[in-house]
């Protein structure tokens, strides 16, 4: 069905701006391991259902009236047909992983005609932008041109009406900029880069119009892309916006541009970024906060924005070869994205709280219970399509050699030779790379990525120990006349950790959170029978002691802890006292089981807490 | 001009349900002292301001163009005209407190004509509501019953179109309740009474309507009143209606529904209280937040949340005698009222941080720079009625003789004495009461409240002292037949003291706040030159030393303390690290000085904390 190379959702093979260029979309598999059963169930359970929720909201009856093929009332929001494409989407990658005569006969089903392309409701472009990503990945997965030749037309119109001369203006919601780069990139029509630029130029410059916050700042349009420092308002189009830039960057080799988006990056990581990788702290517009805005009880961070500041991370990488991008990509998809699905496949989160009361469901705060779709459904079929697509982010290729940045079971074909990866991780830190075959030729490089949070690592060729430290944090490079048999074994320190945060950040003043591996890890009330979670404090000079738990969760490695329940009946009618006026609050000794936060909220519903109170004075 | 007993904004003179009873209007008057300062400004400066601020925002002209005497497009809210109610209710209090030509002709001026009773829009009887309070003001301030014709033809066409077997609804955002049961007071006409129930009877029985938050728990819509047990939704609007309940309850003397007003404060105080007496934790749909939520630098606690729970508390204590509801009113006056308004009277928060990074404006969090008026102007007015009315809530008088529950530089005269209090509270601690007048007779009881906040007090008649403990958060009550040139001493211990805050609010883990007498304090960035409050540490077993400062501020009571700075700079690149990892942080020590929190941000811009914390290890 396919000839010649092509990519996975991004590809960097010919862009001038790239360090590191993408794979073939063909070159790894995931095949198995923690990564290859969540791929499984999200083909076997979250894509079915995905389908069933689509058809019973609504969104798949639209497309049908709106190509003449039945009639009847819209339903729900106008931008829903982008759900649409981005299921469409994760059916393409998952087709490429395997055949699906059931994917395909829902491909043809749900096949949007052409003519709800006249539409001119709101996220038009938005929902534009999903449908080019979309019509790319059929093409790239399953060589399909069919949804492709659609989204073209569709762009057409966008070129008459948007452009110098034209309309001048942009979407509210940032999308269709990165699809037009990678429609650039797809059919080198230097058109589509050239509109993305031309819509990317828009902000900041009173064109976007009014919304309904009255604040320029909250749909990314105070200031020209170029001055913008730091990341402000609604965190997923903001995040979508510098994707954008981002792409742009890859293919112009614009330095200033590149070096402006940093400082975004920077700004997002250093003062504004949940520790499970989470962005967007507010409910209130959806929006990143100030400086160490941070709730934990409070938090927004919606799948969609973790989501987005890996499509971002992923592009940076490309632009730089840093490993800084890989170790978030590593932390937010383990912890922000994975978080957001339940281990079934079939329920979601939209707001992912570090913390939580206990409560089902609140009015504007995140609740524990996954629902099984959304009123805006924009977060279930973005996990989706991630899920299907994940081997593409696993490793990258330069001059040198080949990168290694994530660790899965998974094999791949690149620069000549072919790798078995084998892992446990993340439950254990071993990383076993076999050469399977290998052309002969000079040496070249393997690069593999040693995670900012382990500080010990071991990596041995053939059984030798090679020399210099493997520092957190950076690539291990290996050069080598790689040949048939080689076998490389990377070890990395899962030795469970306590994590502290800044000191302005107020909601995590006087805890600590633990973490092993790349997963951040809570507490669940089911684990804590005896006393409410929000009483419990960690001793934080006692050890952590992991554990595999085969049974909990679908098999987890859990950490225990040692702690002290706070009795804090002594409070009871009052919120505040004179320090030093009431008896010593007593506690009674408590082990604490923390279980990977990406695994919360899959049993009875009950409270949750990432960060855990110092004891600070024992009685 | 005046004659026959008649009340403040409040009368419990024949209420059934009333332990205690309001005085007569002109029974105290404030006459120096802290609020009498600020009454002062308030008259001479806020007032003024106000109605200019009124003249430019249009209230004023939406009223001309509704009375036909001029013409033109009407501006801002439909509820405008609210604002103008309760500075005219203002005014009406300061007439009462001494005369003005002044406010007296701006009072014709703005007179609003019977045509725009016919205005249908939304807020219809919460404008109701303010036109009939100010009005009732002016009848009892000045004797003047212009405005209050008004309002009955008005009233009139409330009770031809709502009521049983009418429309069955009530207003979105409660205040006609407490309106009407008034007017039934100064009318004794039952039927303001019964549509005062009637309107409280709707609420939880979908009668309300949809609002824009998708719930019936923001606009108290959720449960019949009488099964309330929390306060939830909209802050301001959870508060009226709570008053318009309780003023229902004195009047028909409803234990039961009394008993339920009592849970639903109680997890007002117990739970969703800020340590000002702020309430309504969130900038989203200005709610209530979930118990223990309440967030520092995100608190939205509304100034007139603020004056809502004085209004409340008030009712409370004439229904029950309870010293606990006069203590929250001083804490709520004191602090977050204060804060709301400006020390010259003509700059006002909506919002009202226990932080501030000190940036002047934020979208969506508290500022630290008030404005001169806001585009909802309700706060503004309604801190001027407020303070202009203020004597009101000084004293009241059952059958046992008189209580003072507030302390102020004033005269009582009520019961058959004439009482002189003077006294330098909040700064001091001494309350001297002389017995100017009194009229021979059997002896009766003088009630003293205790505030809850003082561990010592001492009271002394004639110079000696009384035995028997005097204790926090009640009533000293002295029986006496009181006799001209009796002099009672009451002495409140004023030592600053630290307080800690339940451990399940997260804002406040780890940390102290300071307070003196009823004030709250707070350190401001202007008296820290040399570090960013931010870093800022207190040490707890350092001494608290007080100090007048008679240049700052207008003459405060500073709080010297002794902390530390904390070098944040190690953290400079990082969010989050390994506990144990870092060097710890260098310290230097540093003096605090603490101001208090209702005098906050009258200098330069700069950031402000209540709460500070412990400095848990030194170096």
């Amino acid at each position: 069905m396919m000839t010649g190379a092509t990519a996975g959702p991004v590809d960097t093979a010919r862009s001038p701006g790239a360090v590191l260029k993408t794979l073939d979309v063909r070159a790894t598999t995931i095949d198995g391991g923690f990564w290859g059963e969540r791929q499984t169930v999200n083909r076997q359970k979250a894509l079915p259902h995905g389908l069933r929720m689509l058809e019973t909201a609504g969104n798949l009856d639209n497309l049908r009236i709106a190509a003449g093929r039945t009639t009847g009332r819209f339903r729900g929001r106008v931008f829903m047909d982008s759900d649409v494409y981005k299921w469409l989407e994760a059916a393409a990658w998952e087709m490429l992983r395997a055949p699906s005569d059931e994917l395909r006969s829902h491909y043809t089903v749900a096949e949007p005609g052409r003519r709800w392309t006249d539409l001119t409701h709101g996220h038009e472009l938005y929902c534009a932008g999903h449908l080019i990503q979309a019509a790319i990945a059929y093409r790239r997965a399953i060589g399909d041109d069919l949804l492709l030749a659609i989204a073209k037309r569709y762009v057409d119109n966008i070129h008459a009406v948007f452009g110098p001369g034209r309309r001048v203006t942009a979407d509210g919601h940032a999308e269709i900029e990165m699809a037009l780069v990678e429609l650039y990139r797809e059919t080198g029509e230097r058109r589509h880069l050239d509109l993305a630029a031309f819509f990317l130029d828009q902000r900041g410059r009173d064109r976007i119009g009014p919304n309904r916050y009255d604040s320029p700042a909250a749909y990314q349009d105070r200031v020209p892309v170029r001055d913008a420092t730091t990341v402000e308002g609604h965190a997923v189009r903001a995040l979508y916006l510098a994707t954008g830039v981002a792409d742009a960057c890859l293919e112009t080799g614009d330095d200033a541009l590149l070096k402006t988006l940093t400082t975004q990056w920077e700004d997002m990581v250093e003062r504004k970024l949940y520790l499970t990788g989470g962005v967007g702290a507010r409910h209130l517009a959806e929006a990143f906060g100030q400086p160490y805005e941070l709730p934990n009880d409070l938090a927004y961070s919606e799948t969609c924005g973790a989501i987005a500041s890996v499509m971002w991370s992923w592009r940076m990488l490309l632009a730089t070869g840093e490993a800084r991008y890989a170790d978030l990509i590593e932390r937010t998809l383990f912890n922000a994205i994975l978080a957001g699905v339940s281990l079934d496949g079939e329920r979601y989160f939209y707001v992912n709280p570090l913390a939580s009361d206990g409560e089902p469901e609140h009015l504007h705060r995140g609740g524990c219970r996954r629902k099984p779709w959304h009123l805006v459904a924009c977060c279930p079929p973005n996990v989706m399509r991630l899920l299907a697509s994940l081997a593409h982010y696993v490793a990258t290729r330069d001059a040198t050699g080949l990168q290694i940045h994530q660790y899965a079971a998974a094999r791949i074909v690149a620069s000549g030779i072919a790798l078995r990866m084998d892992t446990k991780y993340p439950w254990a830190g071993d990383v076993r790379l076999h050469v399977e075959a290998a052309t002969t030729g000079p040496a070249w490089t393997l690069a593999l990525r040693v995670p900012d949070w382990c500080t010990s690592a071991d990596v041995r060729i053939n059984g030798r120990s090679i020399a210099g430290p493997a520092a957190p944090g950076e690539y291990v490079r290996l050069e080598r006349a790689w040949a048939r048999g080689d076998v490389v074994e990377l070890s990395l320190s899962m030795e469970p950790r306590l994590v502290e945060a800044h000191p302005r950040i107020e909601s995590t003043r006087g805890c600590v959170a633990i973490e092993r591996g790349p997963l951040v890890y809570c507490l669940e009330q089911a684990d804590h029978p005896g006393a409410p979670i929000a009483d419990l404090a960690i001793d934080t000079d006692a050890r952590l002691e992991s554990a595999w738990a085969p049974d909990l969760l679908g098999g987890v490695a859990v950490v225990h802890a040692s702690g002290w329940e706070v009795d804090a009946s002594a409070w009871r009618h009052r919120l505040y006292r004179p320090r030093g006026t009431a008896p010593r609050a007593a506690r009674r000794p408590v082990a604490l089981t923390a279980i990977p936060y990406c695994t919360w909220a899959n049993r009875e519903a009950g409270a949750m807490r990432v960060w855990i109170p110092r004891v600070e004075e024992r009685s």
